[in-house]
């Protein structure tokens, strides 16, 4: 496999899964040429005249739409670890002796693991999505049989959008759907909130499959995904386990340090400048980030400050921050729990929004650079504040990029992470995967100090008389290596194998991840 | 100019301005191949990070877009007869010495007469659009340079999905923007109700400008039209006569006559078994169709029946009807009135919909079909069933086509028109212009009596015991000459000269309207 240093010095294949690959060229260098991907036109002479697309079962819908060896088919995380809906796809598509298919999914979660059969006796070729826990790490030992590709929410979109990605067949997960194919999911018994993530796929796609558990009359409204993009609708009796659909970590940390972290971050955006009428903040889902916005919220009550918009991924906190007044908007890219399915339901200032609003960078301009702060997390921090959200430091990919890489585009971004986590260091030399370049990355902080990015005079300029424990990047890493005794042990990769290449928001690819040694 | 007889007898041009065309082939009977336009990609690189895209003024913005001679420039008619902005668009294109655009209005109104001078000085070169009074009667006196194309509100979609026509440059009047150019129609002084008419054009024009009398602070929810589609934006004082945006006829008719038909048509809609819980219907906006729904209002109370959807072009008739939960949404076009801009900015089941979702006929399936009964109006209708919506007897073309060739699509489609007009015979044995075959048209109801489409034997028969005056369209047509004195004279057309064609919904050339001698 022949490999190439890219901008940022990292090796990366120069061909994927036999297409062709353009090496990460440095941030906002890259600029795409050619025009967006062409679907084929459809006639309404095709579709029944009264709307109705229900076909008996999946398998039926499957046959419709010309299932074959080789395609791509795509699905969506919306059902999160309640997702019942995939298993059984894939189930299907290996009962009709289907093979070497490329699943798109937007992203996948540990209950996929019963999809690791199917990897191994070839339906499925190789996964293009996140790989979170055992198919990351199935991955990471080199046991699939084609290249992973990891992209975030905006390069999913862009992916589809520039051709990159061709979807042979979308299979949507709706919570609520029409007989027409309309579809939302903020009703219906798997609510998930919404369903932007299949967007893309819902107007590129050749063949949009929606499955259902809640068939409702004509019309579905809200209409997040729209009938005059799918082809066949199918009625099941459940799309899964809907006490795991709306999962994740959406309770507050109870742990000192952590909450030490969200104290200061809260601080430095109120000592910035940052949080002043008007303005806009984005937090991750993490126990500390939620926290943060509660130290932040107080701040804001304390100095009668509203802000213009907050961006979910929304909780019970944001929901809270919207309904006692102290925004305007949550423009929101997926719900995190039940308070935040409801308030979208009922508030239309509870706005849906989705990876092309958001986050395509082959857009004219997006949501992420709008975002007055970013408050991030990262699984490694490096002395160049590059970091890293797949992989640990023993190289096993374990977590999917979502929305991080894009959300560093906003005005302030903030990596709020643990100086060290189980004795391992978080703050390294090298990061083991980039995801990130540190030129985007504003401020880390962390329990034991915070380091600004020294291109960022101006924020130092504006912290320099803080009680915050502003530090450099190097001062932090040398106090936790001497904590954790020295730096985290390099994992045994074998260099010539990539497993998954990590792709940057413009489509070139910013770094690769490697074979490991299971013995290791 | 070479001229072709299509499918349903009609002479249609085999090229216009240039352009290749197919005849009708019939209803359903043409089959696009292909794929759709493929608009260029565009990087956020090129666009502000802080999400604003405000110029200094429309010429500016024009300039950045690269006017030049011979694009083509697309407006909408959601500021109806209000619109001060295509004029000021026009006199600005004309002061930076442009010529020969194409101009692509989804709509023009009276207030457009300004823009004939424009029209003879080569600044425009012709008009795909509706073209109604003062355009249309140059037109069809031969003036225009190049030859106007009319198209549905489905078809002008369809066209530009198709790739069929090419926008250089979209200029969208928002009642409502932000800096990053999402916009609205339901907010602000100028509010219109929606802007859906400019969604294809945002989707696929190579530049797109917002101009607003109503900049707000991003975000602007709803955004009906999405920021990340938009290149530039552009603040002004005003978009226009506020007065006459919500124009129309929004009325209830007084006419004796008009309001016989109205009741008819309700009678019918109930005796033929259509008027039951969880149907739908679709009336347009002229004063008999306000007074249908009026006496259909009484007939559903009285039978305690509830409609599920009702399609707008909204009236305050219509939003009543929500109100009163008689029906449980409406799905609306456009709003006709100022009751439908309030209702569709308060009322999440007053939902704005876009000639994607409703008419295109290159998608898959659309909504046009769904509706149970749709109630028409229309200038002309022959013994074929067969109607002109575009000009009258005396050959003028002075009406745009909206969503009526779309709309012949519902379940039953429902003609409602007198049988003549100041002394000209409506049923006649030709229309002047075909904009609609007879196959869909499954109702003619006047004044003096109600035609069924002989193919629609399953409603003849349903009919066979009503009170109403059901007759065969040729009795309805021999009672109207011998009241007016015969058929109406022709007009002395050119039949050498095509002056403009009307397009079916799927694309084809369903008719010419020809040059007429202006000493007619």
């Amino acid at each position: 496999m022949k490999l190439i240093k890219n901008a940022i010095g990292r090796l990366v294949p120069a061909q994927v899964n036999g297409q062709k690959q353009i090496p990460f060229k440095g941030v906002d260098k890259f600029k795409p040429s050619g025009s967006k991907a062409k679907p084929k036109i459809n006639s309404c002479i095709d579709f029944p005249e009264d709307g109705n697309k229900v076909v008996k079962n999946l398998k039926e819908a499957l046959k419709k739409a010309g299932l074959k060896d080789g395609m791509t088919i795509s699905t969506h995380h919306h059902l999160r670890n309640g997702d019942a809906l995939t298993n059984i796809l894939f189930d299907t598509i290996n009962s009709m002796g289907v093979k070497n298919i490329r699943w798109f999914p937007s992203a996948s979660f540990p209950i996929h693991e019963h999809l690791i059969k199917y990897l191994e006796d070839g339906t499925i070729h190789h996964i293009e999505g996140s790989m979170n826990g055992p198919l990351g790490r199935f991955t990471t030992e080199g046991k699939m049989k084609g290249i992973g590709i990891l992209r975030s929410h905006g390069g999913r979109y862009q992916a589809v959008q520039d051709g990159e990605v061709h979807i042979d067949i979308a299979v949507i997960a709706a919570p609520t759907s029409d007989p027409f194919g309309n579809a939302n999911g903020v009703n219906g018994k798997s609510a998930s909130g919404l369903i932007g993530f299949a967007l893309a796929d819902s107007e590129y796609a050749d063949k949009v499959i929606v499955v259902t558990d809640n068939l409702i009359p004509f019309p579905c409204v809200p209409w997040q995904i729209q009938g005059n993009n799918v082809d066949y609708v199918v009625q099941v009796d459940s799309l899964g386990d809907a006490s795991k659909i709306v999962s994740g970590t959406t309770e507050v940390t109870k742990s000192p340090d952590r909450l030490l972290i969200a104290e200061y971050v809260a601080q430095f955006i109120d000592e910035a400048g940052i949080m002043k009428n008007g303005f806009s903040f984005q937090a991750g889902s993490g126990g500390t980030n939620l926290a943060f916005v509660l130290y932040l919220k107080e701040r804001m009550k304390a100095k009668n400050v509203k802000a213009r918009f907050v961006r979910g991924g929304s909780t019970k906190y944001l929901v809270q921050l919207l309904e006692e007044g102290l925004t305007d908007y949550i423009l929101d890219g997926q719900t995190f729990d039940l308070e935040g399915v409801r308030s979208m339901r009922e508030n239309p200032n509870h706005v849906n929004t989705s990876p092309f609003t958001s986050y395509n960078f082959h857009g004219k301009g997006n949501f992420a650079s709008i975002v007055d702060v970013a408050v991030l997390g990262a699984t490694e921090v490096d002395v160049d504040f590059n970091a890293n959200v797949v992989s640990h430091s023993d190289g096993y990919l374990l977590h999917g990029i979502g929305g991080w890489q894009n959300c560093l585009y906003s005005k302030c971004t903030i990596l709020a992470v643990p100086s060290f986590r189980d004795r391992i260091p978080v703050i390294i030399d090298e990061v083991t995967t980039l995801c990130g370049p540190g030129e985007l990355i504003d401020v880390i902080i962390t329990e034991r100090g915070i380091a600004i990015n020294p291109k960022r005079k101006d924020l130092i300029k504006l912290m320099k008389d803080s009680s915050l424990p502003i530090k450099s990047i190097k001062q932090i890493r040398d106090e936790v290596y001497s904590i954790c005794g020295g730096a985290p042990s390099k994992p045994k990769l074998n260099r010539n194998k990539v497993v998954a290449v990590v792709k940057w928001v413009d489509g070139t690819v910013i770094d690769s991840v490697f074979q490991i040694n299971k013995t290791n």
